[in-house]
């Protein structure tokens, strides 16, 4: 990073206000780590306004004077956006990356892909990217992190933009996972269902998204408020098997546990479930109710009730704002949520009688 | 491209064999264009061995030097490779896209990606692409192309790879489109079906993928060869809706003309078709049959017959035969044909009695 090599006298070195001071200096002046110091001046996202104020309080205090030198590595222009997703060959994912190399190339810039899946993957992209260089922005689609990649994320040093999720403070696109849940759930509770199941995924180390988590939460929630009893969670990694799989499994409960309605992680998953549910000879919405989340085309085909979440547009937004950045403009809002529809199709109905 | 300025005094000038000889003099002298010249000379990929030689002993005839300054513009690594594909959320382009991206970034180079579906996309394309430089090589999934388009690629002057298809001289890897349509036609016969429909598929503009061509001929030998009189042929533009719309139309013929048994383009058409049978009350395959080919999980899902065409494994090689080029090895074959695999499940049987 930007730290010069020459370190103060000692401890009481900071007070000081001529000396050689550096940003260590600044960052335990303002009570934040070197990382935030260096995305602080250097303006890049991912700093609140407060926490800028203070360590731009603190660099005044202390006569910081930012090395130029180190600073320009970050910030020579390459013209390229790089995009991370979990996993190219899944609808969200393959969806995001079309609308975000669309608007990005529109903007001139060219889009770099990194596809990262995995704790073994994730932690090589952390290894590299950084060193690098390669890159203006960093757009990254709904990764599972753990704490101690998501502070390593600061040390990219470059524009970074979240989609579809919500991370530290940098910019985010995002829709509210919880009352889309709540939304299909309450959809199956009109419709005069009282056991509800819900397919829940993870990625394959195990780890669950921020949308599996706050759907789950909507879902759990709704049950609690209806009076509808313990939840009937099934979860399974995410794969064109998970609804199939998740689906066998509630419809082998006992009579008085099983659900008559379904509510699905995705569509693609409500689509396995569909299949699973003709293979025993069940009908869709006679025998069992699917409802799922996405807006995923293969969802329509199969008619399943869905809540769209506009996945195209989240990711044209967040790469507008990569744009934004990019020019030096500030954003209007640096989070953004995006409205989500109910799509009432063929695969909820009453449960049977 | 790496013309000198200067204009040779006039026609007689590539007969000397002192002055200032161009490219567009060697391209006169071997009959060749100049893009031809400029890539033989540069030894990238796309220029038969043949024609390669021709343009070497003409630069010997002529005394040519090669511009090394010119050279070295695109000669310079930028460790990137960009990845063209028509449509980054179908199944097929991000499949392809997943596993170039983990096999080039394997070995240690990037990947820019490059969306480019229908006619003005791919001339926005073909106009930025070559005058800036970007990449060390390209590899081009599948793109419909216009002749005069192809022609275009040559003055790209870095690498090509051609995945899943067949293009000029370019190093190539794909399956035989033609045998694998014959394997499934003749499974289908060698149940006892007589009349066997086909869902073709286009992209947007309308134009057929090689690949689709390749199907609909081996489709039509087979019905010829057997006797089994005119094809039933419908055509519906790529997308979920294909095989539904597709499968309407094959149902709704006259009882002595609607088919017992469907040859699908795809496995995701063939999904989308299997809906459309079960919506009319239809089983698959009691009442009709389906095949398709890919290895698209989904298929496997719906538990489709199909011919695995192995697509991850043909970018993987892809992937490999251009980073041995941007190395500076010759490549063991200039083209590769992956092997296919006819997988049985559950959607063929003997046509109903």
């Amino acid at each position: 990073m930007s730290r010069t090599s020459r370190i103060p006298g000692g401890p009481g070195g900071p007070g000081s206000t001529g000396g050689e001071i550096n940003m260590e200096d600044v960052a335990r002046h303002a009570g934040v780590s070197i990382a935030t110091v260096s995305r602080a001046l250097r303006g890049v996202s991912g700093v609140s306004p407060h926490t800028r104020r203070r360590v731009l309080e603190a660099a005044t205090d202390l006569s910081y004077v930012v090395n130029n030198a180190a600073s320009s590595l970050s910030g020579g222009a390459t013209g390229r956006v790089a995009v991370v997703v979990p996993k190219l060959d899944s609808w969200f994912s393959s969806t995001m990356m079309a609308s975000i190399e669309a608007t990005v190339r529109g903007g001139d810039r060219d889009v770099l892909v990194y596809q990262v899946d995995g704790r073994d993957q994730r932690s090589r992209f952390f290894r590299e990217l950084p060193t690098r260089r390669k890159v203006d922005a960093v757009v990254l689609v709904s990764l599972p992190l753990e704490a101690e990649e998501e502070e390593r994320l600061d040390l990219i040093g470059v524009h970074m933009v979240i989609a579809g999720a919500r991370l530290r403070d940098y910019p985010f696109v995002e829709v509210d996972d919880v009352a889309i849940a709540r939304t299909a759930v309450g959809h199956l509770i009109g419709l005069g269902h009282r056991r509800i199941g819900m397919i829940r995924t993870s990625d394959t180390d195990g780890a669950h998204w921020t949308s599996d988590l706050h759907r789950c939460q909507g879902y759990t929630e709704m049950l609690a408020e209806h009076g509808l009893g313990e939840p009937t969670l099934v979860t399974e990694a995410y794969g064109v098997h998970a609804g199939a799989r998740g689906m066998a499994r509630l419809l082998d409960l006992p009579a008085d546990r099983r659900p008559t309605a379904v509510f699905c992680y995705s569509d693609d998953i409500a689509v396995s479930a569909y299949r699973e549910a003709i293979r025993r000879g069940l009908r869709v919405p006679e025998d069992v109710s699917l409802i799922a989340v996405d807006g995923n085309p293969l969802g329509e085909v199969f008619d399943i009730t869905s809540i769209d979440q506009h996945a195209a547009e989240q990711a044209r937004i967040a790469g507008e704002m990569t744009l934004h950045l990019l020019a030096g403009e500030p954003l209007e809002e640096t989070g953004r949520m995006v409205e989500f529809t109910l799509v009432e199709r063929g695969s909820t109905a009453p449960p049977p009688s």
